[in-house]
């Protein structure tokens, strides 16, 4: 079996390289096995989630920083109400769970109970998030790491590239993959935050509400600006960044084993209720320690979280264990895209709004065009932007809130119409409507430093999605066939065979042409390659006469003939086809093949000493073909 | 006839960007058109040569500078010898012309005299020094320029590139459009200044040898040397680098329209009798102004011949047109190279030393590949070297003057064998004694500044050509068949077609296989795209059955079968494979042929809604083909 080794060697090397970069191909039978539960659940989709719960109080502290200490009264006024809608989201999501086991997301929920624009609405407000969150999440976390290490702020954009081929690479592999090989960064964080900030509470109570810091945080600027309910609302919009990745869980759903709704809701638990601890301790500590944001443009800055674990902490190995941790969780905060984005996208394709791509998983049971898509697109707006994407982040809440909103009001309409009216549909109406009212409070707060941008793109996602729609329909009409198959021709075709000299080559495609019809026409091109080659037409013919055509005859079938066709512009496809019209004319409705021997190569360089006419051929006929013209491949392995 | 305006319409849209860039499509018949006379073929072949008597002289000056003033007095010693040497190549090569009227070049000249081995090297000799010839001539065109335009300096490597690009797209035209685009900068050159040099030279007449400048050259610095044969001896090294591009003609005779010897021969003489007369003139004329070269790392430089142009002439428009002229054609010395280069690897290529696809002439008529082979090598040393190549002008005689004495030797060779054994003979003698010499001397002089190098890539050069000989001989072997056509099978293949659901293209590729086989196998595969697909495996199996299958049977002909298969790694290829290595066991000998339907596409982006599984299949089946595989397809116009 060596020539059959030989003959898949070159197949086989191109896929060890991948093996080697992505791992074996997987069987389909796997793919249960590929499913994860809740732990590998918390780090693959919870990462942007709860690095929300760093960058949220700290948006809304930096927007009221003109209050001066005065801030630090009044910021529970705004992590209270999100630490509620976000108690809210956590219910309301975990009765949508119930509701749809196989797939929770906005998309699945607003399609079933809003009908077509509804789902388009959520499709396109999901996937503007996720595309935007992976160049955001990246270089936020960037950002935050090449302030702590100013040397690397020249290689700003390449870390956020490298970054974000490694978080693409992880989920080329697997979703399970990308979940374990985040696990650790996200537990310690889980572990030492929560760990630090109930040791400040209890000091905190211990004091009596006036703790003493380890390092003294600095002290608070004077006001310039007295408190206003504007001021608090933009305050809000802002912190409500915090919410994001929530519904990530519920788009997700379909990477959980058995017991899927368990799992999903064990992971949604963990996420959601980390969050809200984290974000009423920080807010609690904040007050009790006197930490206020800082203005990131002077130096000397230090965020939020990290004046707070010095200021319970000290500076010990702990603080930097603990910073540590929530700099990877920044930085791979793009996860949750990679997991949530080609699921939407499978769904949205498997209904024809997307290229059918999107839904076919890959030799690692992966929808690897959506994280491909995902990486390019991401990577294109960080290179755009130069791996600072601070302008971006206004846009960010809109689409999350939106979805919210919509799969609120989705889940009303589902109630209804499954007939409960009760505590479950109370609980989804109080959810659409305080995420309704963030939301607008989040576009008026938010229209002018960019939000307008996602109100345009959201429409334009939506006329591309429904343009795919209605090509897939015409496609589908042009395809459609009704009634019995009719037999069109009975008769063999007549077989062209591309000829220039006899070898076992062209011997063994005129064997395969002889066993496919009696009418096999040998075609000889003139002046193929030079126009001032001077062929011996005689000997060709009495070769072929002689070696070909008589014993043939012999064997009592009908022998092949050989044809001469001028190649005026040392093309093949050109008098080939106008060969094949000449042919159709005189026997209408009759099919043509035609017959190209072409080399398989045992070795890349071989193409280069071979040059690509067959393939070349191949295309042009492809690209001029009538209806009643097929195109055979001989292979030949030399 | 609107459908097939329509279905040619895309392969037409790229045919039209290839019109617009490289001109219309030219027949075979419009070959002889193409060649060109001695007026177009001096600017073709001729402004390597020409721009020689430019660097020549400066070269052997720069090397004599350490004599200060008696530099002059001694480069008589040099261009004499030169210009000698000139006249000697000139007579040879006019006899190597009628003797290969056909093609003169040192490749064909050497192989027929000298054997394979002197024809290799004569080859990798020309090639080598035809690639150095495209990075060399272009860089010092540009630094000339540079040298006038300071401001221009940064932009070295992309005026470099992009004079690259001038001349291999007019070249992709072909020989005859670059020679008419380059006519005019050659003949303004010519025109002013043999113009110049020859009031020059009245002046040094009438003056007795001792001129009044119009523009005073700078003195010369005193020597630091003194007079040394080795000194000379270099000199005269440098200085040969004006003997390269003689040899260009000989290598393009293909180029010429009838009577080809003639108008060879006047191409011929125009380019070396201006070289000689420009060479002897500011040779003269530097003595008589006393002018020598200026060191070209120091401030206020000035080249030899803007300081005799500005001695005799004046700085007025004159100078600028003549030193134009100069400055395009030293930018344009490349297309030396991009004419003779393709020539001669079309010979090489035809005697399969190289790959064919060198051999083979494109639309237009050009050997396109050679073409772009020497566009991307020289386009790789100029960003090799950053657009600075002054390293590489001592390894650029060697190659010439080893093709010089080659192909003298194949003259002698040549005249003794046809027994002409006179005059002819012994002009041919002289000039491989000549040339030996000084590639001697050239050797001996610049060995230790890189010809070494040279000394290397040849030998590389020639096994590389040698492993093409023997890989196609190899091939060859292969391919050649002996005795009478055996007809190895009888009966129609089975036919496999990839069938997902019935529809308008799965009807097309039935009703071809029909008629190619009554043994039709529908094959679906099941789960292909999505392993969690529920399949409606009944509906497929009683549709097929109903709709296919009984109204064929009815026909009375065979009915296709329905075969599902399980694509446990969602792949075509894979499945498709075993089965039919059952079937080949099954009935050895007997082919089988996997019919797949593809879709032709309208517009570009009709791709990306479609995916690429039937090219993928394609080249799947292509590599793991067995023996007794036919691959056809259906192409559908959707």
């Amino acid at each position: 079996m060596g020539a059959k080794a030989d003959q898949r060697r070159l197949f086989g090397s191109a896929m060890k390289i991948l093996t080697l970069l992505f791992g074996r191909r997987l069987a389909n039978r796997e793919y249960q096995d590929r499913k994860i539960g809740w732990v590998a659940g918390v780090p693959a989709m919870g990462l942007d989630g709860l690095g929300s719960s760093s960058y949220g109080p700290e948006a809304a502290l930096t927007v009221l920083i003109p209050l001066g200490a005065a801030s630090l009264y009044h910021v529970g006024w705004v992590i209270a109400p999100i630490v509620g809608l976000l108690a809210i989201l956590y219910l309301s999501y975990r009765q949508t769970l119930l509701a749809y086991p196989s797939n929770g997301g906005a998309y699945t929920v607003a399609r079933e109970n809003l009908g077509k624009g509804g789902g388009l609405l959520a499709a396109a407000a999901l996937m503007i998030d996720y595309v935007l969150n992976v160049a955001v999440g990246i270089s936020a976390g960037v950002g935050a790491l090449t302030s702590s290490y100013p040397a690397l702020h020249p290689y700003t954009l390449w870390l956020c590239l490298g970054i974000l081929a490694l978080v693409a690479a992880a989920n080329l592999r697997g979703t399970r993959e990308a979940g374990w090989l985040f696990a650790v960064p996200t537990y310690v964080f889980l572990c030492s935050f929560i760990g630090i900030i109930g040791y400040g509470l209890v000091q905190l109570h211990l004091s009596g509400g006036a703790p003493t810091p380890v390092v003294a945080p600095r002290p608070l600027p004077p006001a310039t600006e007295t408190l206003s309910l504007w001021l608090l609302l933009r305050a809000f919009a802002a912190g409500c960044t915090a919410m994001t990745g929530v519904e990530a869980v519920s788009n997700g759903v379909d990477a959980f084993k058995e017991p899927v709704l368990r799992q999903a809701r064990a992971t949604l638990t963990v996420i959601c209720l980390s969050l809200g601890m984290l974000l009423a301790g920080v807010a609690l500590l904040a007050q009790g320690y006197q930490i206020g944001a800082m203005d990131q443009t002077q130096p000397g800055y230090q965020s939020i979280m990290s004046q707070l674990v010095s200021a319970i902490a000290g500076r010990g190995p702990l603080y930097y264990v603990a910073m540590t941790s929530l700099l990877a969780i920044l930085c791979l905060s793009a996860n949750t895209s990679f997991v949530a984005f080609p699921r939407i996208c499978r769904l949205v394709a498997l209904d024809d709004y997307l290229p059918r791509s999107f839904a076919v998983s890959d030799r690692r049971l992966v929808f690897s065009v959506g994280v491909i898509f995902l990486t390019i697109t991401g990577g294109a707006l960080l290179v755009l932007f130069d791996g600072i994407t601070d302008r971006l982040i206004p846009l960010f809440a809109i689409g999350a809130f939106l979805t919210f909103t919509i799969s609120q009001i989705g889940m009303i309409v589902h109630w209804r119409r499954v007939g409960r009216q009760g505590r479950r549909l109370a609980m989804n109406a109080l959810g659409a409507a305080t995420t309704l009212i963030a939301l607008a409070i989040i576009i008026v707060a938010k229209f002018s430093e960019g939000a307008w941008i996602v109100m345009l793109a959201m429409p334009l996602t939506i006329v591309l999605l429904l343009s795919v729609h209605r090509y897939y329909a015409r496609v589908e009409r042009r395809l459609s066939v009704a009634g019995k198959f009719r037999i069109e021709e009975r008769e063999a075709p007549t077989v062209l065979v591309a000829y220039e000299e006899r070898n076992r080559m062209t011997d063994r495609a005129l064997g395969f042409a002889l066993t496919l019809s009696p009418d096999v026409v040998a075609v000889h091109l003139l002046r193929l390659r030079d126009p001032e080659a001077e062929e011996d037409l005689a000997r060709i013919r009495d070769v072929f006469a002689r070696e070909i055509a008589a014993p043939v005859e012999a064997a009592g079938m009908t022998p092949p003939r050989l044809m001469f066709l001028r190649a005026a512009y040392r093309q093949m496809s050109g008098p080939l086809i106008e060969l094949v019209e000449k042919i159709d004319a005189a026997a209408p409705g009759r099919s043509v093949a035609i017959l190209v021997p072409e080399r398989v190569h045992r070795h890349w360089w071989e193409r280069l000493l071979h040059g690509r006419r067959a393939r070349q051929l191949r295309a042009a006929l492809m690209a001029q073909a009538g209806p009643r013209l097929m195109i055979v491949t001989a292979p030949w392995r030399g």
